[in-house]
């Protein structure tokens, strides 16, 4: 018998686990379609409970605080990838859970995400599990220098990760991580890193938005230009992975697909562009903030539509795109962004500016305006 | 010696009297620029405390919580002008209010409002004050019939008035209305009701959005369309009759003025557009909720930036523009509004859909998407 998935109609309540700035913005968009939201999180002080009529502070292990959670909301998301296997689990028996924890699953673990991947025919780094620092050195004898050794979990933002050169002591960077389960992958000589933000429906309908160009300084993305500088095939080739991607884990929610572009030779000799996932996050994802200025449908009202049951927006793009991240103290120049009339500000409402930490973004969208 | 008006920045608290749809928007676009908002009002339910992280459910009365409520932020605004004049003044002893007492003043007393317009030289349609059945009967007799006979205080959405038609019993109707403060108005044979949706800034800078054109029905405002069909140059006497109404007020915030446009014979023979102010609201405005998917800056966020001292946004038009507002049950249509790629869902969280309440709007915007 075929369960019917019901949709879930305005003025009902949304759970989100995850009190940061995706929580937020996720709370924003889902009160502009008219629903309430429950916000689950750790820590007392958080970006999202500013904007919900809910907030429960409470750890991803306290089973009685997330069944009253689960009680008092209709469907659960989650604004990171993060979420405990067992919190996931012990919650989805209670309440729709989406994306579903096959896709939290298959993205927390970056050896089990690499395999998943590689089944599906969908390109990735060379990369080699590493337990101990023997293994570590039998891997990089393998790939070769330069590799990067990540942890399997909890790694963001280039935490959890060391890069190992011509010249390092092998065991020495293994201790220094700190983080027995490991991978190694082989450096992809990228010239450009890119991701496609799409959706995928209830009913598996699927819509993606353009391909978006990532810049990363110090590991944390800095900005996104829309479209990425690259042939139309290759953005469709992306999308189309993503949607395979999609597919296969039978997604519900917006999903964000990490890639570099390589250049390599083809068969004809000329050097030709080619695609290579490099991660994938079961949830909204910076490099989509855009979409709030510069498309029609922005990814936070995707995400709750897709996992509400309705049918997903256009990802019509407005103009040529532009977005910054202000980290740390970047977010002190607000005053001289709000005074550029082609700036749109979004902040977060985090209290102390902390190097590395993701204060707000400013969006430019090159848009033509009206006659 | 001049006081500096500091500027309110990014991270502070701001407070809204009234949690309606207006004060969720207003809450909204704060939190997007980094503010925290605390909402004030005296029912307990109510669409604006599920996005705001603080909510005080007491009356306009309460001198203890209205204190408490002014400690706890840095400015104050409001979302309608029914706001007693003794809750203003007591909140403006303890923190700046914004738009100011007089502004309030100026528009929750029809007579006073009128008066106030015709001192500054703009049109407005005949009218007379009232107190008795007597006065009202002179005064018809004055203005001819129809004439409106309106309570000075407290109407909106029609409320608080009745039309004095051909045989009317005139002592009947000033009996029926049931406010003995009221003005009687000749009626105007406008051809098109429109709007100006304008800021001024606390350093006196001034913008407005393009005309706006609206159709009531049942005295409710159905459908706003941008640009207004009019003639250019009465489109910019509406902005600078708005420009005047504001720099007089000291105006700071979002103002929303509605006019008449009426067809004139002017001194050629010829038929020209003649423009009357029917009145104006000190606050965000339904005919600009448009700006939210079709302006660079959504009135809420400029009303926002105006009321803590930033620079006003800029007010660019990104198409052709039509608002609907879902009345009642219109607000049932959201499934086929959504499966639309061309709409913009907008819910307000209200809890049930009684006739003649504002539940969402809808926007369209014929925008041209990026090639």
């Amino acid at each position: 018998m075929t369960k019917i998935d019901p949709v879930i109609a305005p003025g009902a309540s949304i759970g989100i686990l995850g009190g940061g700035q995706l929580g937020r913005m996720l709370a924003m968009a889902a009160a502009s379609l008219g629903y309430k939201c429950h916000i689950y999180e750790p820590q007392s002080e958080c970006p999202a409970k500013e904007v919900a009529g809910r907030f429960t502070c409470a750890a991803f292990e306290d089973e009685a605080a997330l069944d009253a959670f689960a009680k008092s909301v209709d469907v659960i998301t989650y604004e990171f990838e993060n979420v405990p296997a067992a919190t996931a689990q012990f919650l989805a028996a209670r309440r729709p859970v989406r994306p579903g924890v096959e896709s939290l699953a298959a993205s927390q673990d970056r050896l089990v995400e690499k395999r998943f991947l590689q089944s599906l025919g969908l390109p990735t780094a060379p990369f080699l599990p590493v337990e101990d620092g023997g293994s570590l050195a039998r891997a990089v004898a393998q790939l070769g220098r330069p590799a990067i050794l990540k942890s399997r979990r909890n790694g963001y933002d280039g935490k959890g990760q060391a890069t190992i050169r011509e010249g390092s002591d092998v065991g020495a960077v293994f201790r220094s991580l700190g983080f027995p389960s490991s991978i190694v992958e082989g450096k992809v000589n990228f010239v450009r890193e890119a991701s496609v933000i799409a959706a995928r429906g209830l009913d598996g309908s699927f819509a993606a938005y353009d391909l978006c160009e990532n810049r990363h300084e110090n590991h944390i993305l800095a900005k996104t230009i829309v479209p990425a500088q690259a042939a139309p095939e290759t953005a469709a080739r992306a999308i189309e992975m993503t949607r395979v991607l999609a597919d296969a884990l039978s997604y519900v929610g917006v999903i964000g697909v990490e890639f570099f572009i390589t250049l390599e030779k083809g068969r004809d000799g000329q050097m030709e562009e080619q695609l290579c996932v490099n991660e994938f996050a079961p949830r909204v994802h910076n490099s989509g903030h855009w979409t709030q200025d510069g498309a029609t449908t922005s990814q936070f009202e995707q995400h709750i539509r897709a996992i509400c049951g309705l049918p997903l927006g256009a990802t019509t793009r407005l103009g040529d795109i532009l977005m910054e991240n202000l980290i740390g103290h970047e977010a002190d120049g607000w005053a001289s962004i709000l005074g550029n009339p082609e700036a749109r500000l979004h902040l977060y409402g985090k209290g102390e500016a902390r190097a590395g930490r993701k204060m707000g973004h400013v969006t430019y969208v090159n848009q033509k305006p009206c006659a």
